[in-house]
């Protein structure tokens, strides 16, 4: 009966006859390629980094996307906005492609689809508040109109070309997250998504692992696994507990104002607040427009459920005793711009910190960002409100499997092959050691290469072709425009700033007419560096007396000889190195002949 | 007998009488203000930040430092080489001042020193290794010829004037580190310095507790105390557990070369390393300058204590197989420049690392620089290596008290007052809060703010005036030329680059003679953007034009519309704000009329 229903749940049934631990194909689907004996799994993004999640799965003539997500961008990459997968290995298969399945929604895996888009428009799958999700993201890019966009559910079944998609349903740090086992012509690939195994989740339920054993005893060929917390020993700590934690706090905090601040996509989280809340007799208000943004279509949705009366507008909130309010707000991670770093500031319009505020910081520094919540707790602390933060207070935990969960999956899906993908290298190598002291065979095991095709046949799993693959950085409106000369000079530009000289000369002849004149920004305080600059000046002007002299007229020449003396001359007395900009201007004073 | 060599030792003997907690004064110090009731703190440095730690102290007309430390810059201070304090306010009282009193070698409690003694000349006091260090760095500024230091050991008794200054050995993770005890007109203000307390330390004694609770016994008036590890419960690691990390490791390394990463000025650990390779048959190479030289400087003085033969070159080393190397280096941290950062980039000239090697990470990354140390990580696993950094494996202490340790130290000196010190404000904060914790009354335990005077007297401790303080940015040869407008500018110029305008324009006249021309850095890859500066420069046209049927002839106001124009224009078609830099020349056509 299982068997049956599963079969018929996973539209595996007349497809797959089971044999051994492998899928075997009956029949190969339309316009598949009878003759090919790999599946291609090409991973864009995801590998080696923590970001722009985005795979590739083709066979024959058909091919599909997982998940289409950006990254924020490092701090090498000064004024970027954020960071997408180079895709343009699918555009150029565009005619192959049959559709985008988000497992979850997530900026890292949806984060690029409204770029990708503009570039291919192809149906895109995904639960409920994961298309919800991606329609306000589209609708902010204009496209949404010529969008196609299929709300599915965990259990549904996504025909695409020869792949058949089944949504599996997963805890995470986010409501509806999918994992998806996709039956292909050579067996069944099983991508993790992102992952969590909570056996007391706060909203839906559990994680179906029997689901997961019936497939396992099918037959899985290759699993495609989440490796964020590789390094992490042991079962990650249930959402539930962060609620046991929130009543604790709320109960100490009596009549002061209770801040949150979390991830606005952690609906989970928010909803242990607001229950939390209800329980102390607190309305809740929300700052932060993502965060504004996600709780109205989470509540629409019925992910969340405040009683009627509890969500109040923050005007209306000013109004009450502290005693009787939480806020929920962004800038968990102390973000420049976010309500958090704003109220920190005193800079935020509607929200003032005092001694009757207690403030919960309710997530983990994601790594590169502990500067900018540090900065944050501290500037609350000065204001004189409480702040919460330390990890003995259990406020956060985190959506990602740790170690046993990661061998959870393993045992139950018993898969020949294993990809550890979504993580950075050191998380990739330590999710291979673990297929491997599960008793993986280490030639089935492949740590993947960013853009490096993997071949996944009946008989081996192997490395294919390289294919175009890396980050393009989006900046403003510009998609892919800033390259490494633009962040070189960027870079160049913010460590010791800029001299420009101008020049203005006579045409066909060496007369100075006007200049030499020098203008710096970001290199020293001028008004208190005139002799400098005015000693520059003079260099100058040597150099263009030398040019006369020596008769040198080629200004890409002149130029140079510029720069050198003045990149010298300026070393010698700063040690720093300005980027120096020379500028001859010429002018044809023709009356005068 | 001990009461009498304690005094002896602290040279308090003759000029204290003790009753109940308070030292009081029999005869007041040469000139001293008789009438002052307050000893005055000020800090400079070290409070809401960690680093450039500077303590002032004075009393009527004498005057001391408690080190002289630098800052390493923040991400928001591009190009800024180092931070070092404000102190001007010493520079300004400069015929008071009696001398620098220095607790240990580290960067953030010696690294200004250069600079305040090309202000003032002053004698300098500290321990062996401190002054060793300090000299190192003189000798770079070349100002070691003129200095003024002074080797003191742990007991010794300095006289600045109206103070006497007694050194106390303490443990922390560099040898010779001393707390201070100093004794004023009004009583003993106990300066911590940083400290640990670890009763098997790897070289030199554990710290002395009987002598910090007769001094206790006296009174101690105030102590300021190490907020490091505020919020750390418990008792920070023996330096101990690292060898045992050490002994383990290297075991299972077998005949792999080993890499150990660790700061330079961790002379305990790198002894942990000598002797580890001692023991399994290794010779021991360096690697990265800053490590090269405090190697040097620690074997020669006898804190390093290697067996004959047991240090190699790195050239020497290549020729070994790999079982018979440890390496150690900088770049702990993942410092761009450092030794482990090229060796883990390929661009290190002697060291490549392959799978035949075993690196340990011996550091805890520092707050900001987590992303740099997991990119070396990925890049050294990359390459095959082995690399272990984890936490579980033990391969780092602390060399900061953690809670149990200040709770020791306020037990055993017993102040009238507590001032916390190094730490940011939740440190300060943390810290304070275990002061009152201990039964301190919450009147006398002040959390200082920079810049603002402390006065410390008999019956009180209260805040007093404000002095200037803060950053003070060392940029190449130039210190504190680079201030806000610098910064403000560099920072603009990294996020989105920079447009020059130039336009040739005859003088008294509105005729144009050359341009408008337009040269952008960092802001758009030229060859593909073409068009886009081709009707930007057409925009400008229009604008002169504009203004010479307006008759507009103020170049002010012209530059201004220019600006404003391709703002707007560039910020439309590119959501991006580039510095504009609109530059007009004027050429006088002289012969023409």
């Amino acid at each position: 009966m299982r068997e049956e229903s599963f079969l018929k749940k996973s539209g595996l049934k007349d497809k797959v006859v089971v044999s051994g631990k492998i899928a075997k194909l009956e029949k190969v689907e339309k316009g598949g390629d009878k003759e090919s004996p790999y599946v291609s799994v090409v991973l864009l993004g995801g590998i080696n980094e923590i970001g722009k999640n985005m795979t590739v799965i083709e066979y024959g003539d058909d091919m599909f996307i997982i998940d289409c997500g950006l990254m924020f961008p490092d701090m090498d990459m000064p004024g970027v906005d954020v960071v997408i997968p180079d895709f343009s290995y699918v555009v150029k298969k565009k005619h192959k492609l049959r559709g985008v399945v988000l497992t979850h929604g997530h900026e890292d895996h949806i984060g690029a689809l409204s770029y990708f888009l503009k570039n291919v428009n192809v149906p895109v799958y995904g639960t409920q508040l994961t298309i919800s999700l991606v329609k306000a993201k589209l609708k902010e890019a204009g496209i949404l109109r010529t969008a196609n966009l299929n709300v599915k559910r965990a259990g549904d079944r996504i025909r695409l070309g020869c792949f058949l998609v089944t949504l599996i349903h997963v805890n995470h740090s986010i409501p509806d997250a999918c994992a998806l086992a996709v039956s292909t012509p050579i067996g069944v690939l099983f991508h993790t998504g992102d992952y969590k195994v909570d056996f007391t989740p706060i909203e839906g339920s559990a994680i179906d692992l029997s689901e997961l054993g019936e497939l396992g005893r099918r037959g899985v060929l290759l699993l495609l696994a989440d490796s964020t917390n590789a390094e992490k020993p042991g079962f990650s700590p249930s959402e539930q507990v962060v609620g046991s934690s929130f009543e604790r706090l709320f109960k100490s905090a009596t009549d002061k104002r209770i801040l949150v601040a979390t991830f606005a996509s952690n609906v989970h989280r928010i909803q242990q607040v607001i229950t939390t809340a209800e329980e102390h007799n607190r309305k809740v208000a929300v700052s932060g427009r993502g965060m504004v943004n996600v709780i109205a279509i989470a509540i629409e949705l019925g992910y969340l459920k405040p009683n009627p009366g509890t969500m109040i507008d923050i005007d209306e909130a000013n109004k009450c005793p502290p005693g009787q309010i939480v806020i929920v707000t962004t800038g968990s991670q102390g973000e420049p711009l976010s309500a958090l770093r704003r109220i920190s500031n005193k800079e935020h319009k509607k929200i003032e910190v005092s001694q009757n505020d207690f403030i919960i910081i309710s997530a983990q520094p994601i790594p590169g960002n502990e500067k900018f919540v540090n900065r944050v707790i501290n500037d609350l602390m000065l204001l004189g409100a409480d702040v919460v933060y330390e990890k003995m207070h259990d406020t956060h935990v985190s959506g990602h499997a740790y170690q046993d969960e990661q061998k959870l999956f393993i045992n139950l899906l018993q898969p020949k092959y294993f990809v550890p993908v979504h993580g950075e290298y050191r998380h990739l190598k330590k999710n291979a050691k673990i297929a491997r002291l599960m008793g993986l065979n280490p030639d089935n095991i492949l740590v993947p290469e960013l853009g490096r095709e993997i071949l996944v046949g009946r008989q081996e799993i192997k490395y294919g072709k390289v294919v175009p693959s890396g980050n393009v950085m989006v900046d403003g409106l510009g998609v892919g425009d800033v390259g490494s000369v633009v962040l070189r000079e960027r870079k160049l530009l913010s460590g010791d700033g800029l001299i420009v000289v101008i020049v203005v000369m006579e045409k066909d002849f060496m007369n100075v007419l006007a200049g030499p004149d020098i203008i710096s920004r970001g290199f020293v305080y001028v008004r208190e560096s005139e002799e400098l600059i005015e000693r520059a000046r003079g260099l100058v002007k040597e150099v263009l007396k030398d040019c006369k002299v020596k008769n040198v007229k080629d200004w890409g020449n002149m130029k140079n000889r510029i720069k050198e003396k003045l990149s010298e001359f300026f070393y010698k007395k700063t040690q720093r190195s300005p980027m120096i900009l020379p500028i001859i201007e010429e002018v044809s004073v023709g009356a005068t002949d």
